[in-house]
């Protein structure tokens, strides 16, 4: 060979090599190529189609930060041109919401001399438990879902048979009411069974009215519902005390009929109430058990009455939904309950009861989270602010002791819904006005409840933003009492 | 050069060559791969992910088949082990609803024994308007969606200010009502609303009830939900015939007052109806307009009245959202209104506001397509089951006539939402008995509407494989009447 040969040769090898490698990057290209291929048809599989728009809307309005002290939601108050517009540019966001005391459009400005708003009993407290669980509990609603007035199967009924099967099991593993041989209906929250249940239970044309009665401090809607329908059959009595213990008075003849609300625990002081009036045929009970569970109680037993109600606000905090339940044991009692919800408004949302539906399979999925979540929260507010009035000699909180709850399986601390305070020094007959007006406090006046102005009700299940506002309120509150008290004992 | 040197040219220009395919093969395999990759970054950009798994599952569900003569639903009745499973392995699927004479797993099997069912006003005929606009009728609502319980701007209401925007925006469009300077108020379906307006209307605790009438042939929740109410307030006092253009009896003196119900177009006959009792400041009147829509009648003119009450059940055709509004002039019944929605159930479930909502989005988005729809619809079955009925001597359709629409700029033929069939012969004094329930064909019995029982209401507004059996069912049942008309010719 020559020594051009030994180029050739070089020349050759080199371009072999190359061919190895190129070769090699084919085939591995060609390998990782069809496990693409092979990805992208799964993804494909996965795609979404009708839904991908709606739910990308959904995720949109989640985004927007209303720096973390508000919120914007789909039905929210579209921006206008002047604002920001959509992150594609074209449809407009709604606004931010912002909790109380923040403002700006992005909720980003506090105002410090707003008041402490406690009044309502807006459940936000559980909000932050469906945030975690975004996934589970969001609900994609068809625009041709169920159209029809009636769930189609048997002879047709207002009521969802997979919310009803949801909410016996749920009650069978909280533990807090026995559903066995007993009937359900559905109302738009406890609020619309509430006189769907005088209805039941009182006589039709009678000769005198069925009396309604309550033991005070009451939730207030039992009167002024009862008074609002201003019916033939039946009437608001008043407060329970004047039968505590004792037979009818004579004027109160056999003919005529009572029915008592028990609020248990109660609204407003949380306390676990029985009934008061003495039982037999002409009184009937309705138990309001909107607060039984194990957040803002313990659950010594499963309530097992005759006539219970429930609502859906309290236990996973969807006021809005105005989804509620009554147990019912008596047959004809039910049927009853069923005409007047049929005539007053043909049952309830079943937009609503999908939800309601999705929502219940979160709580029964997740074990005891939801509970817990909401105990721990509850008991925490209600500590913290205990402290804080321990210090004072002008208010004071209910007295609420550690019971055994069988759900926890544990002595559990108190942890009501609201606290109801009470100005102890006589002169503060107005409590309010005497005090927490100037301490910029709201809270619900206790003749709201029938009961002396004296107490306020403070509500612990709103937003961790309205409670943490209410105790720095409170703290200054008490500090400005100590201050004086301090001030007045060198003075004298 | 030698031989040999000719071979290793060779071998070497076919290596370049290898080369240069191998090279060219890589570079644009590599521009694919930037392409790719740019898609995937894009794709990754538009990708969910806390809605993607129940946009899946709806998606899941909305492709069970159910022979087209069914539907499953995301709260149907979950299938047992012994079923079909869902497409995962996993979690059950919801069972097929199947529609009226079809049975089955899967809807698949028909029963020729069946009778036609037209007795509901389900407006299931809008259906397919909703599956073709399936994109932007789908609503997904996420687990902490507004859960308090009122909307958050201002002072807080039950009501969504975007829905009633949209609302006075679509009554301005189809031009059926004039809401300027008008109050409006939501509530459970027009249902929960008819009280909430004889409430409103009606002093309280009067020295005599308020009377509330009805023009016969009308519909029976007048008067069988004042019944119910049993109020102190007001009572029902039937049939305006007999105040019908004529001054008021001598014994209802000025201190009673009246509040009339005025259904245009009427339930069950479609006529657009005025008031009948004659006007004067004891006298109030309540307009269901449930019906005022292009879909069921010509829109001559917007309405204007005082009280007026709409529903979605006959807009949209979701009667299951149970969603109405009413339109108020007077401040002060406004305020009553509001009083008892408040009392009755805190407002209107915010679930339904919102899919409301997003459904009128696509009505105003999509021009007049709806009303052309369900116009077309309920036309073409009424001209079909007129036809049908044109051949025959026992039964009767009421007569409509065309009208100019300002809505379609044309004069439309009636669309009514239901067929008011009449038996003509005198023995035929129980329509359903003498005729309709030997040709297997389920009414309304006029007695219902407080009319006689010659007249049974048939539902032209359910599915369409409801509507086609009722045809089916009544061509045979005339022809049945011809036949033995026939006979009966040549037997005399």
């Amino acid at each position: 060979m020559n020594k051009y040969s030994w180029v050739w040769v070089l020349l050759l090898c080199f371009s072999v090599i190359l061919n190895l490698l190129l070769a090699s990057y084919v085939l591995i290209n060609e390998g990782n190529s069809k496990i693409l291929s092979i990805l992208r048809s799964s993804d494909e599989e996965n795609e979404l189609s009708w839904t991908r728009r709606s739910a990308k809307e959904a995720e949109d309005v989640a985004s927007i930060s209303c720096s973390g002290d508000g919120r914007a939601f789909l039905d929210g108050i579209l921006l206008t041109a002047n604002h920001l517009e959509g992150a594609n540019g074209g449809d407009p966001l709604p606004s931010c919401e912002c909790n109380s005391c923040y403002y700006g459009a992005d909720c980003s400005q506090f105002s410090p001399d707003c008041p402490a708003d406690a009044d309502s009993g807006d459940p936000i407290f559980l909000e932050p438990f469906w945030m975690k669980h975004a996934e589970s509990s969001a609900v994609m609603v068809a625009g041709w879902h169920r159209m029809a007035y009636k769930f189609g199967y048997e002879h047709g009924t207002f009521i969802s048979k997979e919310l009803e099967r949801l909410l016996r099991e749920l009650h069978a593993t909280v533990g807090n009411a026995n559903t066995t041989g007993k009937f359900m209906v559905f109302g738009a929250g406890s609020t619309q069974l509430l006189n769907a249940a005088i209805y039941a239970l009182s006589p039709q044309d009678p000769p005198s009215p069925t009396r309604i009665l309550g033991s005070i401090p009451f939730y207030p809607l039992y009167k002024s519902q009862t008074d609002l329908f201003n019916s033939k059959n039946f009437e608001w009595e008043g407060d329970t005390s004047m039968w505590k213990n004792t037979s009818l008075p004579s004027e109160y003849n056999s003919s005529v009929n009572f029915i008592e609300f028990v609020t248990s625990p109660d609204n407003p002081d949380a306390e676990l109430k029985e009934p008061v009036l003495l039982k037999g045929p002409s009184v009937k009970t309705i138990f309001d058990h909107a607060y039984y569970w194990p957040h803002y109680t313990a659950i010594p037993a499963p309530a097992n009455e005759d006539l219970m109600i429930f609502t859906l606000s309290k236990l996973t905090g969807h006021a809005s939904s105005r989804f509620g339940w009554a147990l019912i044991k008596d047959q004809e009692v039910y049927e009853r309950f069923l005409n007047y919800m049929t005539l007053n408004s043909f049952g309830v949302s079943r937009d609503s009861q999908l939800r309601t539906l999705k929502l219940l399979k979160v709580v029964l999925g997740t074990g005891k989270e939801l509970f817990e979540f909401g105990h721990r929260t509850t008991r925490t507010r209600w500590e913290s602010l205990n402290k804080v009035l321990s210090a004072s000699k002008r208010l004071s909180l209910q007295k609420l002791i550690p019971r055994y709850c069988k759900y926890f399986q544990n002595v559990t601390v108190p942890s009501p819904a609201y606290a109801w305070v009470k100005c102890e020094k006589e002169e503060d007959e107005n409590c309010y006005e005497a005090l927490l007006r100037d301490g910029g406090i709201i809270g619900r006046h206790g003749s709201n409840f029938h009961a002396e102005n004296r107490y306020v009700r403070l509500s612990l299940i709103k937003s961790q933003d309205d409670f943490d506002w209410l105790l720095k309120r409170m703290t200054a509150l008490v500090s400005q009492e100590q201050v004086r008290e301090g001030y007045g004992g060198k003075t004298i």
